[in-house]
């Protein structure tokens, strides 16, 4: 199949099924769809908007190739009009996006589709797939990192527990905008240019006779700044057994970078070691930690005082454990100039093309607006036009410029929000106006002029 | 990156440095890894072994590019020694494994890899990545099934929010294996032939002048069985539309295969459809339901008589989100003809190549012992060798074949194991003979003949 990623195959069988149903009534009109989270999970305080970049590149890159087509026609009943619209089918609609690494809220669109109808909808399920878990991922960082605070370096671990090859290389950019230093991810690294950072596994050590024997080796293999695993056997041993060959590879002109811990009581392991490395000469090498990490466990750590430089999060972060996915949608908000929303209960939607003003106090954020796109509103305008008639309108955006974006507006979040305990929302106004469209759009649909569920 | 599935760059860097110092070193020992959960989370009362296949066949393929080389030159410090060394790898190893769909308990090893120390070391970070999110998505789909019973159809709608592109396909995959009938992935019925199921999105009803306009063209679109999706403005109004529109699409020789329920309060809902569906004439109609769906609300639904007989099941089965991961591990437990293992606090792990063998009384199982390779005891072998010098022994299963396999196995499971509560643990004993390597093990650690934590 080639290249998953940009198959345009990797997508739901109901948006063929419903090609199918635009092409045969001959629908051409433009379609506003929104992505947006209707609520956030109550262990969220804030997300961090991610991957609009990703989902750019694959607008610009999807097609059907003849293979697809021939796939697809296997597949399912398709209509040989349907297989011809696909062989021409390119994106060449509009998009508008909150920028990446931007806190935002609940209801607020943080991508907007303006674009043919088909084309609007053949793309909405790799657009939340690309979106909703690099958000997901750079909220669960966010919230690492203002664990950790800003003297402590956090490197993702976490690609082997990711869930399958892209998620390990997708939740190492999503870490990094949150405020990773980088990860252990080599194809992440080459694919965005992140940092990549790497000690040693504890089979290194098994394997070999002793573990001064594997320390010494690893070292002389790694000259420029090994770091040592210490929790093989004995973590205080470990730290001694460190303290002991130093001078042997000082000799050889190598450094120790530092040691790791992966595992037992991190705070009071933390403070041992740290006495042995400074007792045994080894002052400037950093104690790194690892195993089941997440913002709680270093905020604790943190709290106890424990001399950690660095974490290796893992696991929790790649799957953000304690909230594995966000209620999201990707909606229709308009089609042929008209507003459109559903009513399912429980899951309404406010219709209509939106924007959000953010208001801010000094350098705190007060409040967002949720607004009808063009209205005027006090405060800064979040969504802009990105992509235009499917090619982008600026390039790319670096993932360092991304990631700086985020620490500077997560500065000016409520302190209440910095808090890894739910705080109260952080308040989004929806304005007058959309709040009219949508009484009115509700209106409609309680007094149909048919006995059908019409809409005027 | 070319294709990031087979990419031996989808890996952690200290695979690389550590393989520096196997070859700095020049060791070149046969290895054995073995991968095993170590704790199952108090959700599962069982997991079942999944993704061994596609580790195969990864196996079989990975091997590192010029592009691929000058990409890790560029990534990291390395020596040319281990460029070249990589310039010629091949994975030619020798793997053992559990039949995938087979039920597996903690600590029993789900994949052993037997190889030279630097090919099963690198093969590490990918195989966990593929292995431990199958093994998770299927344990997930088992219990929904359970749920569910044989007569209801479960089909996996979650590819939107799986975690990135090669989650959405696996999970299918993986979902299919624990006895779901298919998937709305496209991607997935293409690439494992997997059967693929969609209906329609509210989208398509919304943009259309009414609810009966778009069920219409819909059937006329798709006319092998729609399934009308109704709750877009109210689900009851939305059934008797679909009622009022099949005698007209009977006429031109359509039928309705059923409506969709993705909203609302289910049990009510679905008993109130299925009265307009049957007086309408439509008893024929399925009813069809999604929308936040897990074993848990198929099992309330179920047990209140709700008369749905299918589900869509997709965020919740393709995060795995009340268990997002495994407490799982890919370690060192022979090298060179002797036994190794850890000893970290928390993670030790029992040394040596293991089998274990499964006894059954009548139909039910009844423990599971976990004991050296090469030992006899009652009971059926579950690991078997699977892969010989880097190629597979036999030719892939096909995944109806491990989805009956699967089936067959969970029938045998004692029954509080069925049940969605967590149920005092399956036995798995540890043999006399593991036992005692364990125990030689410590003690050696224990007083090691050197002031360095040395093994013999």
């Amino acid at each position: 199949m080639g290249d998953l990623r940009n198959s345009p195959l990797l997508t739901d069988l109901y948006q063929f099924t419903m090609l199918q149903g635009y092409l045969r009534k001959g629908m051409r009109g433009r379609a506003a769809f929104e992505f947006f989270v209707r609520k956030l999970p109550p262990e969220r305080n804030f997300l961090v908007a991610a991957g609009l970049d990703t989902l750019l590149d694959y607008l610009e890159a999807v097609r059907f190739t003849d293979d697809d087509l021939s796939s697809l026609s296997k597949a399912g009943n398709f209509s040989q009009e349907l297989l011809d619209y696909l062989a021409g089918f390119r994106f060449r609609g509009d998009v508008f996006a909150v920028a990446e690494g931007m806190p935002v809220f609940e209801n607020e669109p943080i991508v907007r589709v303006e674009a043919d109808i088909k084309e609007g909808q053949l793309v909405e399920t790799r657009l939340i797939n690309l979106v909703h878990f690099q958000t997901l991922i750079a909220s669960k960082a966010a919230r690492c990192m203002l664990a950790a605070g800003e003297g402590t370096v956090l490197v993702d671990f976490g690609v082997r527990r990711a869930h399958a090859a892209e998620a390990g290389i997708l939740a190492a950019r999503a870490a990094y905008i949150g405020g990773f230093a980088g990860t252990s991810t080599v194809a992440a690294a080459v694919e965005f240019g992140i940092p990549v950072f790497g000690t040693m596994a504890h089979s290194f050590i098994e394997a070999q006779e002793s573990e001064s024997e594997a320390f010494l080796s690893f070292a002389r293999a790694n000259p420029s700044g090994a770091t040592l695993l210490i929790d093989t056997y004995d973590t205080l041993k470990g730290a001694e057994t460190a303290v002991r060959i130093a001078p042997q590879l000082a000799e050889e002109g190598i450094s120790i970078r530092g040691v790791r811990l992966d595992s037992g009581d991190l705070e009071s392991l933390s403070r041992e070691v740290r006495k042995i490395l400074d007792r045994g000469g080894l002052k400037e090498a950093r104690i790194f930690a690892s195993g089941n990490i997440d913002e709680y466990s270093i905020l604790a750590l943190h709290a106890a005082g424990a001399p950690i430089d660095g974490f290796g999060v893992g696991t929790r972060l790649d799957t953000s454990a304690d909230a594995p996915y966000l209620d999201s949608a990707y909606k229709l908000v308009e089609y042929d100039g008209k507003p459109r929303f559903k009513k399912s209960e429980g899951k309404e939607t406010y219709p209509g093309r939106k924007q959000v003003f953010r208001l801010l106090t000094g350098e705190k954020m007060q409040e967002d607006i949720l607004t009808l796109a063009g209205d005027r509103q006090e405060g800064t305008p979040l969504i802009e036009k990105v992509m235009s008639g499917g090619r982008r309108i600026s390039p790319a955006k670096g993932l360092d410029e991304i990631a700086r974006c985020c620490r500077e507006k997560i500065r000016f979040l409520p302190d209440r929000l910095k808090s890894l305990d739910a705080a109260s929302p952080y308040p989004v106004r929806i304005s007058r106006s959309l709040l009219e469209l949508y009484e009115a759009s509700r209106r409609i649909l309680q007094s149909p002029p048919s006995p059908d569920t019409a809409r005027e």
